[in-house]
């Protein structure tokens, strides 16, 4: 591979932010925020730990860990705008398979308007994508995992489990008709930027995105709001396929604690909950009420599960039977 | 390694920086930017590739990674002021030696008021550290490597090929009294953030990083900016333990293309060299006039280097010998 052509092929032509005032080329990018706040944060994803050739071509692989850094935007409620892809190259993989990993983040990449603008290119024994990421929000607006208050209304995007389903169905070779839904979920997650960019009227929301499952996401704004948070199992939204499809202590795993979903959960007040259901309808994202906060009772923040007039306390490692409930 | 009691270990207890709204704890890192402008780049050091065990402590690898990225501040201008850390840990790198690393990276931020304010740490094969670095500048006062002009003076600050001459000693493991300073200059470079910060009142400037060696990084503002520079051998800066200690041949491949000494290279119109005394004066800062800019004469701009009354192309991989000159 001739490094030099390589570099240039993945360098972006034209720029579409009009806000980056130089992009790749010089020791740096340089852009003028256009909101009062800037939010970063970074990715890394490693061949053989976070993903395989066996499950996700080159170009899921882009797609992929560009959509783990929008979520994180999402998440914050911030608008993303720029990235850094900084990159570590093992002899076997081939200007081919980089040029369609380059391909995944671009096309996701341009959905949101967003450019590349800087990076690094390196050799090494195994295949590392490093993604920094970029956000603009407006002064204050900036949502945190800190916000939650007893009284909320506890809720979430989308629907769970769908990620783990589909790297179950890739691992064990499994085929069948409804497979193609979790596979894709699995795959090309869609982070949840324009709905929570369309919450920003509301005054207080806590919010977090579904990353490592939700028994330990939702344990982050437990844990960060000081508050106890009760979720109703049966509330929560599990796509037709997954029901009809797979053995249901599986499914009641993937659901807790599956993780890679990148929905968001958050937490409004119960006054503020028509505004979540406005900007669901009007980004076409499903949303549901999972359940409610409630002041902490013991000293350390937890989150109950709820289910068939049950109580549990769920873990972020899964969860434990309460005993005498 | 307890990864949980790891990442906490490595975690800012408090924060340096005021305009810092949200540091590590949430999806992503908030801040809101004292100047109009944000520069940012990400640089990356591979185990084997970039350094080694052999030649650098732990500590070291640390300060020398986040120098680099310093030192991109410094060529645009800038004044920095937070990072992310992305590192891929392998089995053979213990706990004590990750956290010299990020000890290493601490201590030169502190000199520099800097945060660290995100990150992501994953295990691999290998050892990867990738630097995401944010600086700020007053609006329109970055510093492009496109901004020569024809009859613009070429400095360079400090002295050139210690880096080089460092690595030379370390991996031949020579011994002697004048090898411990271009071992510490390839081990703990020194960034010029200060010195580039003091030229701001000089209206039109070019800048750039010596990374890859002179030949190269002259070359990358003989492009950028469509002009010839004409640079002077006799009048490099060269340490004076570099001239006794060791080969002639050797020294001149180090201060031609050694690269990694991280001093600054630039442009000004001559009535602004005074200026660029005063600031080299102001932070201690050694500066020399190298050559001066001149117009394009062919259709590819070129650097010359002159020597006791020859010329040649000093190409970036090296120099080449300029028949009939």
């Amino acid at each position: 591979m001739d490094e030099f052509s390589f570099i240039q092929s993945i360098q972006p032509k034209t720029y579409k932010r009009t806000n980056l005032i130089k992009g790749i080329g010089d020791d740096a990018a340089v852009f003028r925020p256009m909101y009062h706040d800037v939010v970063t944060s970074v990715d890394t994803f490693v061949e053989g730990i976070h993903f395989s050739k066996e499950t996700m071509s080159a170009y899921d692989v882009g797609y992929r860990v560009l959509a783990t850094n929008l979520s994180d935007m999402a998440a914050m409620g911030s608008t993303p705008s720029f990235y850094l892809v900084s990159i570590v190259i093992p002899k076997h993989w081939s200007e081919e398979e980089l040029q369609a990993l380059y391909k995944g983040m671009e096309d996701l990449a341009r959905l949101y308007n967003m450019d590349l603008i800087g990076g690094d290119t390196v050799s090494g024994d195994q295949l590392v994508v490093s993604v920094t990421i970029m956000g603009e929000v407006t002064s204050g607006k900036a949502r945190y995992r800190s916000h939650a208050l007893p009284g909320d209304v506890v809720f979430v995007t989308g629907t769970l489990g769908d990620s783990a389903a589909g790297l179950h169905v890739l691992l064990k070779k499994e085929k069948g008709e409804d497979y193609d839904y979790v596979i894709n979920r699995h795959r090309r997650p869609s982070p949840r930027v324009k709905f929570a960019k369309s919450l920003e009227a509301i005054k207080r929301l806590s919010l977090n995105d579904v990353s490592d499952g939700i028994s330990s996401d939702v344990g982050e704004i437990a844990e960060s709001s000081h508050v106890d948070l009760h979720i109703d199992y049966e509330a929560l939204p599990i796509h037709s396929s997954l029901k009809t499809s797979f053995d249901k202590f599986l499914l009641r795993k993937w659901v807790l604690s599956g993780g890679e979903d990148y929905e968001l959960i958050g937490t409004v007040p119960p006054s503020d909950w028509g505004r979540v259901e406005e900007a669901a309808r009007k980004t076409g994202t499903r949303v549901t009420r999972i359940g409610r906060v409630e002041q902490a009772k013991g000293s350390t923040p937890t989150v109950f599960l709820h289910e068939a007039g049950t109580k549990q306390i769920l873990k972020k490692e899964g969860f434990n039977h309460l005993k005498g409930d």
